[in-house]
């Protein structure tokens, strides 16, 4: 009863302030992608939860113990854990005593971000807010007793205000009882919709303003999700109608095909220009989204990797999405910092051709490995990931003209260049004399597609 | 939509099907009262959950804490727990392992006891089953991994198929964000009810089939907990129709007023004749009903105290119903289980006064202090608490006549008795030669009222 | 080289002041019985330490676990703990957070003790107290973090000023590889008494002046332990050589053999008189020295069982030492804070017939099974176990005289009787008029044995 | 008396077998320090022990906390632990789960490490093995239940053959009461020396014959701690007495001027060429040397310090003992892994400046700055640790001759140079070319100082 009044309040409030987006995918694909998104390029994913403690194997540790039941799931806990030990016990441990949202926020600022994304809940279905709708398996009323995502909006809008706070939210818990039993209807009941999945969006954004909202865990139709209704009213009448960009995944055959973004699949990066903005959301830990305390050095990306996945994205349209996993107490381990610290002093040099960069008509260059376009205004990029042997590094889809001036981002004075048939050679510098320490940026004025 | 779908569902039922009892005190207030509830007589009360783990001051360790902020249980908290350490961060210390559910129906079995009603869930949430309405905030889920309710009454039944299967539940939960959300909307709202306390009665029923339902925690009017749906539903569909009997909490105002039986209050124990059957619910430890850690001996009842209580109620047309609490881990604290046995070896000589008893015309005696009478077809029973003095017991309510003979329990033979103008003398044996260690209960044929 | 100090200065300590005994066993078994430890009759032993925090099987449970691996111990670690938990693990848990001494005092006075024994150190080594020797492996070093022996000889002499303060003290320790060493070396070395076994029992009586020494633990030959010397040291020079009493475990083949008293066996109870002071140590729990969880009420002894042993056991020239065995968190247990309290009432009444008490010719009764005798100047005590049939009481092995009167403690005025060939019938009175309820003590003067 | 006869017997077998050298320090020091030792160059230093528990501020926590009371080390405990638990606590929660010695192995060699030192036993008296004199406050009796020494013995022989294993030892513990007692003694007792420190020694000795024994601690006079008597058996008699080494630290000013090799001071780094062998020890985290949970990526050392740090040392004479603090679970967290594989890349192409040289006859340069010299047989080389600007180095103590020849490490050709009138300039190849990414390394045939 309650909550269907809830529902007639909300219409009744679209029809009378005046709603511009109808709950359906056509009106709501029409609303425009504000402009901060496609500008901001570098986002961080921030994955920490119940999983945390565990620090084990992945994020999906519950499901892979409980549910699939992975010989090294099981086994771990057989060898390290009492009999009888549950998932749901871990959270006691979750104490977070370390957490300091400053500090992140100073490291996300220093890493170049202009957005973060945090777990507000993943599958597990522990919500890291204080929600109504999650008594006694949220990180007020267990483990950290806080606000761990009011805590960080509140940091982040104070000490990065140019960072845009953005939220992923799970649609689905794989042990939830109430969604498994509308599962077990084929969807045709609702009641951990309109119990649970609808009353945390609400009040997420009631609270806490986000910017992004990184919709996950869609299983199910969007019918049964009843998505669209929650996106139209977040477009016309939340409090961040204005700003607020989603993912696209909002229900069974949506990811991809609506949303302000699309993320398509896991570890996406399909390596050619996109006709709609996506999302190359990856993982510092190449394992795992979560923290895993035995993941050794050799399973984290080094820079030249991070470098690689930024270049290729942007250049296709994309944002990159790079994932932490903070531990349990609260800390983002040094290795993932620095990681994120060496991106930000590539950015400080580099940036320009980033941060409100669009595609180039071209995006990887047809003769040399490695290279990525972008263009901004006027300016072309080539991003180089490889420094050109002997210094000289053919561009194969650049064509010069009298006009052309080419620079290196982070090296004074103009680079020279030789007209080819095809494109053209461009001197590189001594390399002890350039900033970047990996990859390079050509700016050039006054170029066209070869 | 769905919990609507249901209601309307289960009134198509009772239509269908053809109910008796309609959702009204009126209606409900008409059905009998089963007959073994009232030759029952004695019941054990069990107050287990969370607040087991502290046990510590009382089963309202958390709202005396965190709600009333008492000062010996923040104290409590400071000494001997981390900052932060929150009342849920218990549950994962709620093991249960020596938990063995024959063993305590054979205690239950040993005291006499005819019911027993084991808490489902108190004011905390936590339920002692794998509701589908409480995920992660029960005995499944965290802490025991193990569905208390079940095994207990599979136990009772198959151990001691002679004591009948209740249940205790709260209907409302001290800092459930949605209780209180309905009643800081002055009870307007009721998303508690429809979404939770329901849901939970309805599992309870069909799941465990309790012949007594023990509502507590009736914290709000009976038309915002919806009661009289339920019991309607409870006495014309649900598979205990024809055995179930109900207290009487079920809404501001209706206690001691509407139920199949009255508890009134906390530690209600009137001392005279009801006109409705009622239920003298008392506890072995003297200061709570959940177990303390640090209850010295003399907390406790002694028999005596116990045997007290029992004639009392007995005799003005109350059950018993002795309250236990267990362990942590399971077990029945010895000195509540000698209480419980001491009780049962009296019973098995004096059960002939209690058990299928009616009070009779008079209760105590007018004369001798400690007298309470029963009756039992056409016998009357004289509850003797202390033995009298030169063996001479004044009894000034009974009158004798030619066809009167006396005997006491556990003694063979007649004692002698000489009339008095307003009662009469009773020679009682030697004490060495009785069974009963603590009352002894003289059976009377041709006896009236004096 | 220290240590040689140590005893060369104890040598002559004992040359210059004067010793009265050498450290041999003639020598040491000449000194006369303290006084006090006759007269006293009752005293408690308590059982606390390490093994109160699995508080499961007894106190026997890490040897019973690692050393003989018996099923059910190997079987609960799997079951409740990690792989890989070990015994040492436990003792962080040993919180002792509602140990109150006063309150302990407060209980043994209401017994009746005379005096108390704290087990100091089992055989698993933890102290109690923050041993020297005992770095990191004592109650003050971790768990309780506290003086567990020195905060209670300050509770008894301040609040039970009549109870005497005993110790219990393991010579060996089951695991202790310095002791495993020396006996690998058929205890050719003795490491483990110079360096471990005499520092502390040195500590122990400079620290507390106990005024008994209850030794235990002597797997080793008297000429290891190097017993003699300590003992010439306690009896001639140490604070408490006026008062100290010991038992009798010092060594392979001493015990029964030499010491203040005798303990001689497990569960030592002759039935007969004993030329040589002696001491009969039960344990309320049945089982088990050590507090076990999950106990049920049959294990323990009843009041009954209790006097028994106290009757038999004072008749036969011995003492009782009744054990208990507190909680992990410090409490005495109320079923056994209950039993003490039953005969500390008993002993209100019947003390005459115990304390200060001596053997009397006969010790149990030839004619009526639970009769036993004892003396007390020139009157005699006969302790019934039973109350008679018909209130006859037929006493085989008492002559009654001329000038023979006969009283019941507990009771006004004398008892008739009527000699026999062989004794006498004694006549009780009425139950219902005695004080006692277990167990009755008739004092009689003027009696010889028939 | 069984160690005195311990003694005596060393000594006999020291007379009988024909002993080198005599306990004192002119004997010890003739000793010619083991050729592998000054080859190796670079060392690991371990840090694991309790302290990696609560792996707060330093592997001092437990003096900060309990000894010198720093605030922020009492704050911590307050904030995050009960009142009452003690250091002793932590030990039960040393968990090692993840603990591989074949992957720590495996990160030594590829470090290109040649010995490494694992802390035994660090102030806090807790031993890494299951040490016959630290009973209950070892690995084996709580927390790991493992002989984390021993493990890593087998693997590092297994493994990594090539390097040498070396072993960490306090002598004194910080609360330890025998020791502290000795000191209060003026050090005129010696309980703790012969009852704990001594025995340790020896069973490290000989269990895990270390080959470099890295002593601590010695907060006392040489005669107290009776180092000579150990180090004349260990070069004497022991399993290593052949190649192993011992550093400087074994009594109060005994620290460089005695021993193997110096260590003079904590990061202890002269900058100039030293007379005696000597080790820089150095951690990757500067601020601790056990790891600290809350470190962020700034306090480590970047591979560009490290380099520094090892190019000084060595060419003045010293080697390197780089530090890792593994986590309480047994991991070598990725930062401080990534470092040290970062420095075996480098050790890879420029080892040949470094294992196995000898001082130059200069050790930095007069003119540039960041130039440290070694020599190689008839090789001079010069660690160049910055870049020089327009690819021109001038080295200002270097004169070339006509059979000077100069190679960069990881560059194929000779590099070109031009005399000058002190020293001369090489010509360094594009940046690009050169296989180092941070430091590197010409090889100078025919080259005198300048």
């Amino acid at each position: 009863m309650i909550r269907l009044q809830h529902i007639v309040f909300a219409v009744g409030l679209v029809l009378s302030v005046g709603a511009d987006y109808d709950p359906n995918w056509d009106s709501l694909d029409s609303r425009p992608l504000p402009q901060w998104y496609d500008d901001a390029k570098v986002g961080i994913f921030i994955h920490w939860g119940v999983f945390s403690v565990p620090s084990f194997g992945s994020e999906w540790f519950w499901e892979y113990w409980q549910g699939q039941k992975l010989p090294q799931f099981v086994s771990f806990m057989e060898q390290n854990y009492r009999p009888g030990f549950t998932y749901a016990d871990f959270a006691a441990q979750f104490t977070a005593e370390f957490y300091d949202p400053d500090q992140w926020a100073d490291i996300f600022k220093a890493a170049g971000a202009r957005y973060i994304v945090l777990t507000t809940k993943h599958h597990e279905g522990f919500t890291n807010w204080p929600s109504n709708h999650s008594w006694n398996w949220n990180s007020m009323d267990l483990g950290p007793k806080r606000d761990l995502v009011g805590d960080l909006a509140a940091a982040i809008r104070s000490k990065a205000p140019d960072v845009h706070f953005g939220l992923y939210h799970s649609l689905f818990e794989w042990f939830n009882p109430i969604y498994n039993q509308d599962k077990d209807n084929n969807f045709k009941t609702s009641d951990f919709v309109t119990g649970k999945t609808m009353p945390e969006l609400y009040e997420l954004v009631n609270n806490y303003e986000p910017e992004v909202i990184w919709s996950d865990g869609d299983a199910g139709p969007d019918w049964y999700w009843n998505s669209t209704v929650f996106l139209a009213w977040l477009f016309n009448e939340s409090p961040v109608k204005e700003t607020v960009v989603v993912n696209d995944r909002w229900g069974d055959g949506i990811s991809c095909h609506h949303g302000s973004y699309y993320t398509c699949a896991d570890r996406y990066s399909p390596g050619v220009l996109q006709p709609h903005k996506w999302e190359n959301c990856f993982t510092l830990d190449k394992a795992s989204w979560g923290y895993r305390r035995n993941a050794p050095a050799g399973d984290y990306l080094t820079i030249h990797d991070v470098l690689t996945q930024l270049a290729s994205t942007v250049s296709c349209g994309g944002n990159v999405l790079i994932n932490v996993g903070p531990t349990h107490d609260g800390m983002i381990p040094p290795i993932m910092e620095e990681r994120l610290r060496q991106l930000g002093s590539w950015l400080d040099v580099n940036g320009a051709g980033i941060y409100g960069s669009r595609p180039w008509k071209v995006q990887n260059d047809t003769v040399t490995h490695g290279i990525w376009y972008t263009a901004n205004h006027d300016l072309t990029y080539a991003i180089v990931l490889q420094w050109p042997k002997h210094n000289t590094l053919t561009l194969g889809s650049v064509k010069p003209s009298d006009q052309t001036t080419i620079k290196m981002l982070g090296f004074d004075g103009e680079l020279k260049f030789t007209p080819l048939t095809q494109g053209m050679n461009v001197t590189f510098p001594d390399l002890s004399s350039v900033t970047s320490e990996w990859a390079w940026v050509l700016e050039m004025a006054g170029v066209t597609p070869s």
